[in-house]
């Protein structure tokens, strides 16, 4: 029977994206996150059977506290009461709040996915389940901007997913201290103008 | 006296690009280097003192060969006579042609410096080198829209090296039978409509 304990396997998933963004890919190993995580030598191969696994758990990981964190963005946001007079800047905002921490506060979260999106280009398995958590994150995005009634149309998603994530992993490994604020309300500014301004002509 | 073969020093880059996009950065030594390169053992040491020596001569490598591609698409370009009728939409295409061959035929060139970027985060050596050669790439970006008559303003060039950079990060990484012309292209066109279209309101 597989340990069924969802406290310790989030510890260990934890422990995984501090070692991923501290030492990259090579540094997470099965006895590396155990120790990291001040749990006995053989916990980590019981929950992950595989390198593998335990990469693609990481990678899960960090999308499911990725979303979490939009849904905060997005109640916190659906309080405000009336629509937003300028909608394209208004979108910027909250973009610019969300990539501004996540570059910052959540830095070693994304470091550690980043990693990850490299090292599967050289695994198959850990491609496939990326892309999966890709789509995944496709329908997400679509819910949240339904819940926030953000004019978006479905078709550019997927746009606008590459620019932000691009632009993160720009961000993210950058010298920490190159990241201001306006930089990177420049930066959602162009990506929400560019996402939704229609074709001239 | 340090050697001065420009030729095997070059052989050297090349087969560091190729290691880095294979193996990832835990690949890249001076023995798998001068192996690749099919030189004998102690070359790759002579050329370069330290492991981040070698780190930042490939990175100078990348960047020289993606400048001397910028200018081969600027030369091909200029070549055509009289302003096109949508500024916009030329320079998106620009822009589409050159993510499209960065992503597909030198992929393997653009993996290697992402590679380095996210080591980068764990070396401040080579977070200075890389930093100096994004500050020559914008100097050099510049010169090449000078070279084309493209309306950017200078002051927008972080932003739109940020996102074309960014955008092909997600490219390369992504499996390589997900990018089609179409997709690029609405990347491009995202990029720079968002970069030049002026605040409105």
């Amino acid at each position: 029977m597989p340990p069924t304990n969802p406290g310790r396997r989030r510890a260990l998933m934890d422990a995984a994206i501090e070692l991923l963004a501290a030492s990259g890919v090579h540094g997470l190993t099965h006895r590396a996150v155990e120790k990291a995580a001040g749990l006995p030598q053989g916990t980590a191969s019981n929950y992950f059977r595989s390198r593998e696994a335990l990469l693609v758990a990481a990678a899960e990981r960090i999308v499911e506290l990725h979303h979490a964190d939009m849904d905060r963005i997005g109640r916190r946001h659906t309080d405000t009461a009336g629509p937003p007079p300028d909608i394209t800047e208004h979108i910027a905002g909250l973009l610019a709040t969300s990539l501004l921490e996540a570059a910052t506060t959540l830095r070693t979260r994304y470091l550690a996915i980043f990693e990850l999106r490299l090292e599967a280009v050289r695994r198959p398995a850990l491609a496939s389940a990326l892309a999966a958590l890709q789509d995944t994150s496709i329908s997400l995005t679509a819910g949240h901007h339904a819940d926030l009634n953000l004019p978006i149309p479905p078709e550019k998603i997927p746009t606008l997913i590459t620019l932000y994530g691009g632009a993160l992993f720009t961000l993210v490994t950058a010298p920490p201290g190159h990241i201001t604020e306006q930089t990177v309300h420049g930066i959602a500014q162009a990506i929400v103008r560019g996402t939704l301004t229609p074709a001239e002509g």
